[in-house]
């Protein structure tokens, strides 16, 4: 049995963390979050340890060096280095949310960190174990065409997000880093490396089109009400691939579960895996 | 339909006051939280204006003078009072949580504001909704013996609890302020006025003898896992009159929206209701 | 004796007015800051109550009305339409530091209160009380010619300023409404009403031509270093009327003092003294 | 020249660590503290770059591996440990401030740390430099007697200390740990190490009598101002040796500067010089 702490734990995503750590059989011993909103891991783990700062908490895995296993980290994008670097520092292998760094530098310093410290950082790329997805990369991993792709996500935010950490474009990347990259990863681990690309990103959406080395991608992200194909707060999510629209509504539950399970094995995606995608997101950014 | 506000968006009740706005048919239109997770509103309330500081929450309230109607609050025990203040002094009537105050004298002065505002104060007694209370009250309503009362609730909470503001004293009030509040307001409802009380006081616990008009009260609230009768992690409620055992482990999912429907109907419970519970807390924490 | 509070207590302009009490003779006896340096207190009023939180702060006003008559304000300036609300609301007369408001909407929703409490705003103009700036009032109050203003203001500021809230426009309002301000309210109040301007804001600088009644003003405002004169960190302030250069570098120290005495005469400067250089600035941050 | 960091750098102390790195000719190029109050940098080092954050603040350090010499600490007395480790971990030495940590096993767990790096501790003993201290140890060098020393030490503080972190006795350790501290390092430094202690601590004091080698030490520390013998709110500090007394009023102001250029010339105090005070600390505090 792995024992893992958890940084972040009051977050949106920190609760698929904390059921994947109990459905691999494992330990969460420690949790980590300013904000004090965390009886939800009574259902799980009520003895963890609970830290208000990370200073105090960073005592408690020196203090306790050699016990903890695994950090998971699903804190606000522009903090995730820092706190995997603390991770490692104290001997642990993380495990992080999306996007893993907002910068290629930042990505590389870790590396220097992973060499020093012989620990491993572990990123979640859950859509690479959605059935659909890996169905869809089966079906062209010997293509040599370029596909066309169409890709509309309109994921609909209230105004809090705007005013969120996530509306933060220091702290989240903006919409294409923080939302985007889910896709961008996907679709070039589906169709091949980034050739070029044309975007447009304001405060609400990310658009334009991406040559992969197998597929021009058109898409659109946004987090606006007003781009929905209907009046209903439900996500629009469309992907088609030479006019075939991919089945894509279901299956998104379980993939953190499919995560850790991959990541204990060893078969974890690390740095160098999305050190593209990374490449990506930042060159997006700045235009 | 009535204009909602609320304050304390992000915590842990917060959810029950946003379900019972929407069951009532009633509109959110403004959130306050120092915690930008809220993401859950967008289910309800999408377009609420999101604030995270109360200085900003006052300039909206004030600018939109006549258009709120009520201000619900959720907040931490010892912010209540504030919260009430600025939501009365910016013209709407408020719908607070319990226990609504720490202490009398901060009761006291809510009065007078209610005076000079012309708006009024509702406080959430749910327990006063749950029919098996209600029936227990309608059972004993011309006794004029006291009968023998025994309440256990042992309600384990993990070790945040204790690093949370609920385990800080100043901010929650302990747990007979925070968790014991409930039962004392219930009992009191059903067997008359507090004659005297006996109790001992813990991080963990309160327990002791009350004596109401028609009743001794022997209870232990706890929550501390070890007080469980069993291993599991899940609360123990147990309360018997005069040896028989009460049902009191079903109905309380609907208890806000009950509380909101009456509230609406003008039958809320207001300062004078609630007083000789927030005297008896007062009392009880200082021994 | 009047009795005082003080928002913002802990920064950079706070001692100012703790001096400017003791000098009149009068008491402070409650401070608020979130930030709890303010050991400073105690050379002057060291039983000041002292809070952390505006919520316990309001109460401690709400249960003591009557025995406060000012509170003085020097929090960050987007808070200071709130927090002088607060202080209204508890029966106090406010002294609030510059800018006032950065809207003009803001200041007529105070007028409203002012109004409905029958206590007044006063805002802190020192430069009206400064020697030079007073001679220079006198010496064209009867000119009916457009006379040519020119000001430098350079009054560098190190990196951190950019990161603080007086480098965040939502906060602060951006170097025209933080630090221009003075100038504006001052050549206002010397050379007639604003009629026209044309500026270029940057985050380091506000430069441009303002057309008063009887003069043409063309002025340079800037916290870059690289635009000092010489190499040394020390501001450089010039003034030239008709080419005349106005005597300015000395004279700041009590200006305060002298606020705070025709303040607690019946003499302070109100909303309507303040109003069209808050109309200019919001107009100037507009563009 | 060396370049150093300064963790802390809003705090009451941390302006004589800035005139230490000034007076020691070297350069100070980044600081960090959550609260932006830190104007004062401009006097010396407008240049230094500022952080909010100690994860940014890691970051920095971090990419600038091999550039900084030296981070000087006046954070919160229970941060110590942490921002010494985040300081060692980014090969820095430290400067820091006292207490250097609140109990044995903290100094322990960093002597582990400083091994690991390379990279050492230097704790700030002030008063080990101060003349009548000096003269004091050389007086009583060759002494075989036990002395009778008394310590009065009444340093009123205002009603804001014990709200703020350093009335917070998981924070600053009290007051025998917070201000105690200096005196019982400058005593043992002089008449040798404890034998014994009988104290008694309150929120405002901590006094008794403390058993060195070669002295009988009765102290009386005290924060409260009618502890006084006059009415004046200033501090009264006397110590007498067998009846004698010490000058002890001047010589303050240039300790940290003599502290600096020991450390930099490599005679700074470490681990081993302080662990008997700290011993003693958290004994005191453990009653």
């Amino acid at each position: 049995m792995k024992n893992f702490a958890l940084i972040g734990a009051a977050g949106y995503i920190a609760p698929r963390h904390v059921e994947a750590i109990k459905h691999t059989g494992n330990n969460l011993s420690a949790i980590l979050d300013p904000y004090d909103g965390v009886g939800y891991i009574d259902k799980y783990f009520p003895n963890s340890s609970y830290f208000k700062e990370a200073e105090r908490f960073d005592r408690h895995l020196f203090r306790h060096r050699g016990e903890f296993d695994y950090v998971s980290i699903c804190s606000p994008n522009y903090l995730h280095d820092a706190h995997m670097r603390l991770s490692l520092r104290n001997g642990c292998d993380v495990i992080c949310e999306k996007p893993l760094v907002l910068k290629l530098e930042h990505l590389n310093s870790l590396r220097s960190l992973e060499n020093e410290t012989g620990n491993r950082v572990n990123t979640i790329l859950q859509l690479r174990y959605h059935d659909s997805i890996i169905a869809l990369r089966e079906k062209f991993k010997n293509t040599n065409k370029v596909h066309n792709v169409v890709l509309d996500y309109i994921t609909p935010r209230g105004t809090w997000y705007n005013y969120s950490w996530k509306g933060d474009h220091d702290k989240s990347g903006g919409i294409a880093s923080n939302i985007g990259v889910h896709f961008f990863d996907m679709l070039s681990w589906v169709f091949g490396e980034v050739e070029s690309f044309d975007v447009e990103n304001g405060d609400l959406y990310s658009r334009g089109t991406i040559k992969l080395k197998n597929a021009e991608v058109k898409y659109n992200l946004s987090i606006d009400a007003n781009d929905l194909p209907w009046d209903e707060w439900k996500p629009y999510r469309c992907i088609t691939v030479d006019g075939d629209e991919l089945e894509f509504s279901e299956g998104f539950t379980e993939l953190h579960n499919k995560s850790y399970e991959q990541i204990l094995l060893g078969n974890g995606y690390g740095l160098s895996d999305i050190e593209p995608t990374i490449k990506l997101i930042e060159d997006i950014r700045n235009g």
